[in-house]
């Protein structure tokens, strides 16, 4: 039974759950939840690492199964904006961007290559300009200094070439395990402040990660369902893009959050938990 | 003859002068002019060091004669938040701002101590609180990276403990030989996004960069005169701590900008060049 508009649909009975399995044939998860296709923000890993980091945890993944932001990154500059073969992209990342922007045939300088360099001030000279450099990527580095940002400010700002401004995820912050720290959202300001320029944005809740989902997988995006437990990030991600979203009751938003007439993002469906769905096997 | 209130007396006879040199002890000079104490936002170095360069530049001039973003910043620690003895400061610069907190008898830590490290994930743990820090003073730092900003999050996020937070300037580009670059008001961002906390700012042109100065000079803030050739900065400096200021058609604004109705920052004076005072000797 459908709910009036801008109403969640709680899903509760057999009925509603083999109803809903039968409208959608791709989900798109978060790295949190059961798999159909994890899509995580997090660039520092190539999708390559993380199957190998999930086999550690015993979780059976293929690359297939991996959607994250330094891939997207990726097949936005080859697929989207048909990046020139004969540039190079300037990172300010980690392995993961440079791995899978090589995995589409785009080379790339900074990340590890001007990580640890002690710059001074008679050193200035010798940032030039590079005509070779058709974008600039910034992720999560853990490596950031003053040359890596001087170079990308340099290439930036030169009005002679048009190059790209991407940031692989715009979260201020970086979960650590033994607390937060500054995110790739926080280590682009000074970017962003000195040259007065935004950046495209690639992560969730964004459209462009999502474009690049539909570009990469062929899914029909009618009968995909965007999986999540927060509204802010995974269903506005979702409703951003138009497409169906799932929202669980197993994570960090509530079911009154998502019911309250104030409440902007409003998932299309809700569910006590993903594990719900085996109900429909037995039933 | 006194102007109308809001609109800057143009001063051109040798009457002009001599009235206006009888009311004011006490000059304070952008680096650009003609000195007698030389203001500046850049942190990089002591006053020490800068009569050195001087020197080398064949200027006469001794450490009194120059008052600088870095030492302002050490005078604000000793002489108007009274840091206590038993605390460090956690400092984002180079020697500068270390020098001259050694100078007033304050002990700090990162800067060079934290350049040149190449971090890794495994690294987050040996992040920790540290009672003794008291204060995070970021000024401009070429090596900037991730440690320090991570030390220096950790620090200013603590909830137990009030860690003053300083920006020696918020000049958000850094002019090198070979064109500009980010500067200290950028550079701060990622801590500023990330922990949603506005620093203290002490340079030019706000006020606290003025306080210094009077609680280091001693002078009458009534015979005191910010001389300068830029609105937005120097004049604005002088206008914002409510004290006369001259302004030298030498530099970068223009008189037209000066008397111009809709222009907010108005000098008190204005003079073609401050060597027109030469005229009054020979008078």
């Amino acid at each position: 039974m459908p709910s009036p508009a801008n109403v969640p649909q709680k899903l509760s009975t057999v009925e509603d759950y083999k109803e809903f399995l039968d409208k959608y044939d791709t989900f798109m998860l978060d790295c949190d939840g059961k798999k159909l296709v994890f899509v995580t923000n997090n660039s520092t890993l190539s999708r390559a690492n993380y199957v190998k980091k999930f086999e550690k945890l015993g979780i059976q993944a293929s690359e297939k199964d991996i959607f994250s932001s330094a891939f997207a990154t990726a097949v936005y500059l080859r697929n989207i904006l048909n990046f020139p073969s004969d540039k190079r992209v300037f990172v300010i990342g980690e392995s993961g961007i440079v791995d899978e922007l090589k995995d589409v045939g785009i080379e790339s300088t900074g990340a590890a290559d001007d990580s640890g360099a002690v710059m001074t001030h008679a050193d200035f000279g010798s940032i030039e300009q590079d005509p070779t450099i058709g974008a600039v990527v910034c992720g999560f580095d853990i490596n950031i200094n003053y040359i890596k940002l001087a170079k990308a400010f340099k290439y930036l700002s030169n009005p002679d070439q048009k190059v790209h401004f991407i940031l692989t995820n715009n979260d201020t912050t970086f979960p650590a395990p033994n607390g937060i720290y500054p995110g790739t959202g926080s280590l682009v300001q000074p970017l962003i402040t000195a040259l007065g320029r935004e950046p495209l944005v690639m992560g969730k809740p964004n459209k462009p990660m999502l474009d690049c989902f539909f570009s990469n997988y062929h899914t029909d995006p009618a009968r995909t369902c965007m999986v999540g437990d927060r509204l802010d990030t995974d269903i506005d991600f979702g409703a951003q893009g138009n497409i169906a979203t799932l929202m669980v009751l197993t994570g960090v938003s509530t079911e009154q959050e998502a019911m309250d007439p104030e409440q902007p993002i409003k998932p299309t469906y809700i569910i006590p938990s993903f594990g719900e769905f085996a109900k429909v096997e037995k039933a």
